[in-house]
C-alpha cells in the first residue's frame, strides 16, 4: 500500500489570500523542485538542511510564475516522514494552479484527500488514532470539542489502548504456549491470574465506552429544544442567548442535519438549538409533515426547555407537551418566562410532576446567565484533562467488540474451555483493541477513515 | 508613519484547511513568541538563525492550543524588513483565531488590511507599483493579468520610471543653479538640449499612457456584448464558448459591476460577457429600466457580436441595431448563425455597410475555434514581455498629470519663461511621475492603496 510517487496538493483553505501553501511529499519532491525553484544562491536544494526556508521563483521554463518561499523538510523529519517540500506562494488562484500543473507535467501526482496524513500513518509517523484526531482537530469549532482532539493527538491516549492490548497478548501467548504442550496438560496460565486480568480490562473497556457519552458531546454538541406556545419569548431567547456568543448560525453543508440549527458555545461546549418554530397543530397536509419531522428532532434531543409566559399559562398544555416528549435520558428544563411583566398571582402548577420552575426574563443578562449555567449543570463532562476520552464511533464500535469477545472469554473460561477456542477469542479481542490504534487495519478501514479527511491534509 | 508596535494576522484565505499561516511582524515579534512556543530543544528562538523552521507547541499557560511549525525571519531579511514569525498550525477556525487572541493578549495587534506590504514600502524592501502588483498579482486570475503583474513587480518596471524622473532631475537642478546666479544671466541648462529632452521623455510618457489600453484589457478583461434577436442562438454560442474553458460564471462581490457577468478565458485573456438576453421591446416600467442598464453596458462595451440567424435575416433590424450603438472604439463582428440548417439561400446584406460576415455553427468546435481567434485578433496587446504597460488606473492618472505639467514647461520655454517659473512645471512634472514608485507620497495615497488589500498582506 505504500506508494513512493510524489503528491502534490494545496495545503491551505482553497480561495484568494495573502500566501497558499502547497505541499509536496514523496521520493522525487526535492529534485523536482531543483528542476522549477530558481534562487540567486546556486547551492542545490538537496545540499540544504532540513527545516530551512529559500527565498526563490518558480518558472515554467522562461516564465516566472511566482516568487515563492520553499521549505525544506527532509526525511524522516517531516509530517509524513518522507521528503518533503512547502511553497509559500502568492493566494492568487491561477499561481496555485499553475504551480500544482507544473510538478504534475514533471511526474507529481495530485494527492487523494487525506493522503499527506496516510502516508504518516504508514510511515509510522503517528497511530490511526492519531490520525483521526487531526481530522477532528481541524473541524473542531470550539474549546471541548478542540481540547478533545488535542487530547485524542497525544502518545498517552494510544498507549492506554496499547496498554490492554499488550497485557491480553502477554497472556494468550502463554495459553498457545499450552497448545504446544496439549499432549502434557499443563497450564502456563494461570486461570485465576487470568480471571482478574479480564476483570480489570473489561471495567477499563466499560469506561472507555461509557466515556463516549461525553465525547461526543464535547465533539458534536449537545441537542436543545425550546418548545412553547406562540409567544411564550422562544426567539427571544433565542437570541439573547447568541448574542454576544459568536452564534454560529448556520447550515453546515455536508452533513446529514435535517432541518438548520443554530449553535452557540457555552463555556467551551456547543449547544445546538433545534428550530421547533413550526410545532403547532394543523390541518395542513405539508406543514404537518414539518411537525412529524421537527417532533422526530426533539425526541432525540439531549435537553428540552419548556418555556411559558408568567401571564400564560396553560398548565394541561405544559403536562401533555412534557408527557408526549418524556424519556428517560431527556433533561427537562421549566422554564417560566417574562417574570418582570407578572401580572397576576403565579399559580402553582400542582398539577405537574415536582419539578424546579426556572423564572427568568429573556431580555436580562442575569437570566440568560441563568440557563447558560443550568445548561452547562445538566450536561456531564467528563474531564479530558484527566480522563482518556473517545468521541469516535469506530473507536466505539471496536470497544464494544472487544468488550463482546472478552465476555464469551469469560463465558469459556466457565465452562472450561480448551486452550485453542479460548484463544481464538482473546485474539478477536486483542485485534478489535488494535484497530483503534491501527496496529490490526485493513485498506477498508484505512480508505473510509482517510476518503473524510480534506485535500492536501 | 512608521510604527514600531507587533502587528498579527492570518496570511491563508479564511476558512477550514490542512494548514493555516498566521504572520507576525515587528520589533517583538521573535520575543512574544518565545513566551508562547515551545520546543524539546531549549534554545532560544532569537539564537536561531533566520529561515528556520521549528516544530513546537503554543501554549496559553498549561493548555496546549496546537502543535505548529514555527518560521523565523530576522530583520530585514523578511517581506516586512522587520522581525517576522510564520506560524503553520492546523487549518481550525477555532485554533487560528485562539492563536490570534493569544498573542494580541501578550502585545501584540491585528494588523489593518495590506499593513504587512504598507510596513515593506514604509522598509524599502519595494517600490509603491511593486506593492500595488502585489495586490494585482493575488487577484489575477488568467495569463494575461498574471502577466502583467509579474512584469510589474519587477525591478525593470520602476527603474524605467526612475530613469525619466533622474534626467528631469538632473536638468531642474541646472535650472535651479541658474536661480543662484540669476543677477549674471548665465544659463547653466542648454535649452536645445533641455527640449529634445522633454520632446523623449513626452513620448516615453504617450507610450506608458497608451500601453493603458492593453493593460486594462489584460487585467480587467475585454467586455463583449452578444446581441441579436431571440432564438438567433446566443445562449448557445455563450455556452459553447464557456464549454471547456473552466468558464468563471460569477458575480464577484466587492467590484462595482451592475449585473453578472460570465467570464471566459481565451488564450489568456479574460473576455467578459454582458447579458443581453433582456435586450427587446417592452411597454412595461420596470423591464424598461433593464433595458436601459444593458443598452448602457452595451454602450461600454469593447466588442459588440451581431448575432442572427440564417434562415431569420431581418436586414433593418440588423442595420437599426449596428447604427443605434455604432462608434469609433467598438469593434462589430457579425455573425451568421446555424449555417448547418440553411434553407435557403444566402441573402447577401446588401444595405450593410461592408463587413466581413462571419459564418458559424455554434454547435460545432470549428465554428467556436472561429469565434474565439476572432475575438482575439481583435484587441491589441502590446507584447508584455518586451514593454512596459501599464494597467493602474493611479498610475494612468500620474502620468498625465506628469505629461500636462510637461507640456506647461514645452510653452514656457517657447514663451521665454524664467527659470524659477519653469522650475516650477518641471517639478510638478517630476513629483507627477515620482508618485508612481513612490518617491513623493503621502497619507492619503498610501490608505487609499492598501485600504484594498487584504487582511494578512
Amino acid at each position: 500500500m505504500i506508494n513512493s510517487d510524489t503528491i502534490i496538493a494545496l495545503a491551505t483553505p482553497p480561495g484568494i489570500g495573502a500566501i497558499s501553501i502547497i505541499r509536496i511529499s514523496g521520493k522525487n519532491a526535492i529534485s523536482v523542485s531543483e528542476k522549477l525553484f530558481f534562487k540567486k544562491n546556486k547551492k542545490k536544494l538537496s545540499s540544504h538542511k532540513s527545516h530551512t526556508v529559500h527565498l526563490g521563483k518558480i518558472k515554467n521554463n522562461e516564465n516566472e510564475i511566482d516568487e515563492v518561499l520553499l521549505t525544506i523538510f527532509k526525511t524522516p523529519h517531516s509530517y509524513t516522514g518522507e521528503n518533503t517540500i512547502e511553497i509559500s506562494c502568492h493566494g492568487s488562484i491561477y499561481i496555485q494552479q499553475q504551480i500544482i500543473d507544473l510538478y504534475v507535467q514533471n511526474g507529481a501526482r495530485v494527492a487523494d484527500p487525506g493522503e499527506f496524513t496516510l502516508r504518516a500513518f504508514l510511515n509510522g509517523k503517528m497511530d490511526l488514532n492519531q490520525a483521526e484526531a487531526v481530522a477532528d482537530l481541524i473541524s473542531s469549532e470550539n474549546e471541548g470539542a478542540h481540547r478533545l482532539a488535542i487530547q485524542q493527538m497525544k502518545k498517552e491516549f494510544s498507549s492506554d489502548i496499547k496498554k490492554l492490548r499488550k497485557e491480553l497478548l502477554d497472556f494468550v501467548s502463554l495459553i498457545e504456549l499450552e497448545l504446544d504442550f496439549s499432549e502434557e496438560d499443563v497450564e502456563f496460565a494461570d486461570r485465576n491470574k487470568f480471571n482478574s486480568l479480564i476483570k480489570k480490562i473489561k471495567l477499563e473497556l466499560k469506561l472507555l465506552i461509557d466515556s463516549f457519552k461525553s465525547g461526543n458531546v464535547l465533539k458534536n454538541g449537545v441537542s436543545v429544544a425550546i418548545v412553547g406556545k406562540p409567544n411564550a419569548g422562544k426567539s427571544s431567547l433565542m437570541n439573547a442567548l447568541a448574542k454576544d456568543n459568536k452564534a454560529i448560525v448556520s447550515d453546515i453543508p455536508g452533513t446529514t442535519r435535517d432541518s438548520i440549527e443554530t449553535s452557540i458555545n457555552i463555556k467551551g461546549v456547543k449547544f445546538r438549538f433545534i428550530d421547533t418554530a413550526g410545532l403547532r397543530k394543523t390541518n395542513d397536509v405539508i406543514e404537518s409533515k414539518g411537525i412529524e419531522k421537527t417532533r422526530e428532532q426533539i425526541s432525540k434531543a439531549n435537553i428540552l426547555i419548556y418555556l411559558f409566559d408568567i401571564n400564560d399559562i396553560d398548565e394541561s398544555e405544559i403536562k401533555k407537551t412534557l408527557s408526549d416528549f418524556d424519556r428517560e435520558d431527556l433533561t427537562v428544563l421549566l422554564v417560566r418566562n417574562k417574570i418582570d411583566l407578572k401580572t397576576k398571582k403565579t399559580e402553582l402548577l400542582n398539577n405537574i410532576r415536582k419539578m424546579e420552575i426556572i423564572e427568568i426574563s429573556a431580555l436580562e443578562t442575569s437570566s440568560v446567565d441563568l440557563i447558560k449555567n443550568k445548561l452547562i449543570s445538566n450536561i456531564n463532562i467528563i474531564n479530558t484533562h484527566t480522563n482518556t476520552v473517545i468521541s469516535n464511533s469506530r473507536h466505539l464500535n471496536a470497544l464494544n467488540n472487544a468488550l463482546n469477545s472478552l465476555i464469551d472469554v469469560e463465558t469459556g473460561i466457565e465452562n472450561n474451555l480448551s486452550s485453542d477456542l479460548l484463544s481464538i477469542d482473546i485474539r478477536k479481542c486483542i485485534d478489535s483493541i488494535g484497530e483503534i490504534t491501527g496496529e490490526v487495519t485493513n485498506d477498508d478501514i484505512l480508505g473510509n477513515i482517510f476518503a473524510n479527511f480534506c485535500i492536501g491534509k
